[in-house]
């Protein structure tokens, strides 16, 4: 018998898959499990949009042009341009959700063997990714004690090798909920000029971002970044359309562009039906966003508010997306969840978390954290923090705050 | 400015991108082409499945599993059955087009360097997976003389290194249009049992063989090939649904189905609405594809006919798909292919076809050889011969008989 390949062996998968036979099991016991491990929104999908698709009339499904539909890439000119983003149809390349975009980037930017710099914790997808463009991902470590602010400048410099081809990052932050400041990106294009290197940023969660004021949205308004920027985008998040799978690459460099579309044109088109959704969907969309935007916000509020009264937890006000992390009074956060899992209950109830190391490349960090992505409504937030709650009470690898400090000073160091 | 990847300057494209640019300018002149270049059919997506899918009832567009919708692979099953393949429901994972289903096998099969063995021609865009997956494409020569019927075991036999993984057919093939006999099946289960290689077949054009008879359907179907065969598949020629991206990949080997599914764990989900058509568009479609089987047939007569009926051009019966290979008295194909468009016209229209040479990986192959594609209606497709008979007359590149048979002579040599 014919033997498979090594690197199907050697996928890096999602840290919580391993999780999901506990909450099948826990779930068969008549356990309610309050899934706060994933980013699959209980948002309704714009319904208007959708009553729009149904009376689309088409009678052949025919490839689209491998960059997207012409009127839907027009559409999203538009888009863009709220954001004081002037970009032409032509710098936009639709994509099968926003995860091909990150591999076309990849394969685009960067040879085999070239290496990314990305902020840990990070979406850990990026390693699969990685993995098939067999590049390297280099982490730089940020920390939940600043709200995962930006790495130092001197951090990056330390990272950059002959190798580094590009720096990514994801804004607003999957999994940490981190915004970074005009100034961040301010050093962030300092660093990708001085060093000549591509600034890719995953930029999914644009819109769901909670502070007053005017924060920024994408890294295509910042100025002198024309060759170096690229964005990675999606419908998925925005538009509570995750199945849609429809992403988007956008970036002014004419080199990138010409690059990815002949990657594109392999997989000969993005989803059709999908395409057509998403223009549905970009129409009229203001009032739409804004409501999920303040729906997410509650969330994010109340996750907040929670944490904070729950005695040895240590977070912070996450400024955007649907995620935060956490720091807790516990020995191993993969062990906690399991036990959440298999041996907890409130209620009838108990609840999914994603355990922090799986968004760390650095061995031993996130050992004491856990994202939790805000996905549900507010009453059964509030229902699954309650949960949380009690079970950091009972759970028997609870730590002392004496314990909690040395850990948290070893795993640092 | 940063610089692109080496990889993305030398993504190996379809070999008739670049008669596009004349087509427009063509059309751009009034003139009509008819474009027997793709495998874009006229035919109409399965109208009651349409229906079907506008009144699907979802509010929240979510994530699929990565694997598929399970009661659309449940009912894949049973689509399996009527070609006596027996597989289960975890033995298909739905893919992003047939395109994804490519990159899949070939990420999980075999590993950078390693090499699969190809008959040539074959459909160009496996060069560009096999680009990505850094895998060696080893084609082995058919030959138009003989309908391009499977080359002989010697000839495999000599092509296989320690580093051949797998064989790769099409099956019915594009771009011939060949179907293999229940001999030559054979003569491939002996090859890849002897070697120890994996056979994947691209089987997406299974629906249209045009034989009498029972002609065998699937790879699925030869016993002892359980550990051996993965299937490539997809709804895009079989209901005219190209734009829907739904594929799948049908394998009974675990480990390659373990391999797979953590490539598509890593891409989160196929096509949501897509998957929703497909489902659809099973049911109830034998009708729906016994009219689409007769119409290409149809068309096939009419081609095959007309090619017979013009002076100096060679070409044999396709038995299946919508694709048929032609010689004709001309000295370079991809010559006479953009005369067709910059410099032909007759009552007003022109031709586009595909050169031969971009099916063959053996430069100097397929030089005065074109594949067309007949997914355009009968009467179209009469009009597209009349001008092709027309231009053959006064192609200025025209071939003497002593001419033609001296050069394919030395292309073979």
């Amino acid at each position: 018998m014919p033997k498979v390949s090594h690197r199907s062996d050697t996928v890096p998968l999602s840290p919580f898959r391993k999780l999901i036979p506990l909450a099948d099991a826990a779930k068969a016991k008549g356990r309610h499990v309050y899934h706060l491990n994933i980013g699959q929104p209980d948002i309704m999908t714009h319904p208007r949009a959708v009553e729009r698709f149904r009376k689309l009339e088409w009678d052949i499904l025919e490839y689209s042009p491998s960059n997207g539909i012409p009127s839907y890439r027009e559409a999203l000119t538009t888009y863009y341009a709220r954001f004081g983003v002037d970009v032409t149809a032509d710098q936009i390349l639709v994509t099968t959700g926003g995860s091909e975009a990150i591999l076309f980037f990849m394969l685009a930017c960067l040879d085999p063997g070239d290496e990314i710099i990305v902020p840990e914790p990070f979406y850990a997808n990026y390693n699969g990714y990685a993995h098939i463009a067999d590049i390297r991902v280099v982490a730089i470590t940020s920390h939940i004690e600043d709200g995962f602010s930006l790495p130092s400048p001197e951090a990056f410099a330390r990272k950059i090798t002959p190798r580094t081809k590009a720096i990514m990052i994801t804004s607003p932050n999957n999994p940490t909920g981190a915004c970074y400041s005009p100034e961040e990106f301010n050093t962030l294009a300092e660093i990708v000029k001085k060093h000549d290197l591509f600034l890719c940023a995953d930029e999914v969660y644009r819109e769901f971002a909670y502070a007053e004021g005017e924060p920024l949205q994408s890294i295509l308004q910042l100025p002198g970044l024309e060759e170096h920027a690229i964005v990675i985008d999606s419908v998925s998040k925005r538009y509570s359309a995750t199945g849609a799978r429809v992403g988007a690459l956008v970036c002014r460099n004419e080199a990138i562009l010409a690059g990815v579309d002949r990657f594109a044109k392999l997989r000969l088109s993005p989803p059709g039906l999908g395409q057509m959704l998403s223009e549905c969907m970009l129409e009229n969309d203001e009032a739409y966003l804004a409501g999920v935007k303040d729906d997410y916000r509650n969330r994010r509020d109340t996750v907040y508010r929670r944490l904070q009264q729950m005695p040895g937890v240590f977070s912070y006000e996450p400024g955007g997306a649907f995620y935060c992390f956490a720091r807790f009074p516990i020995d191993n956060s993969e062990d906690f969840c399991r036990w959440l899992l298999a041996d907890f209950e409130y209620q009838g109830a108990t609840v999914m978390l994603a355990p922090g190391p799986g968004f760390y490349a650095t061995p031993g960090l996130g050992l004491d954290e856990c994202r939790i992505a805000y996905v549900l409504n507010v009453d059964d937030l509030e229902k699954a923090m309650d949960c949380l709650e009690k079970a950091l009470e009972v759970y028997p690898g609870r730590t002392t705050a004496a314990q909690q400090i040395a850990s948290s000073g070893s795993a640092r160091s």
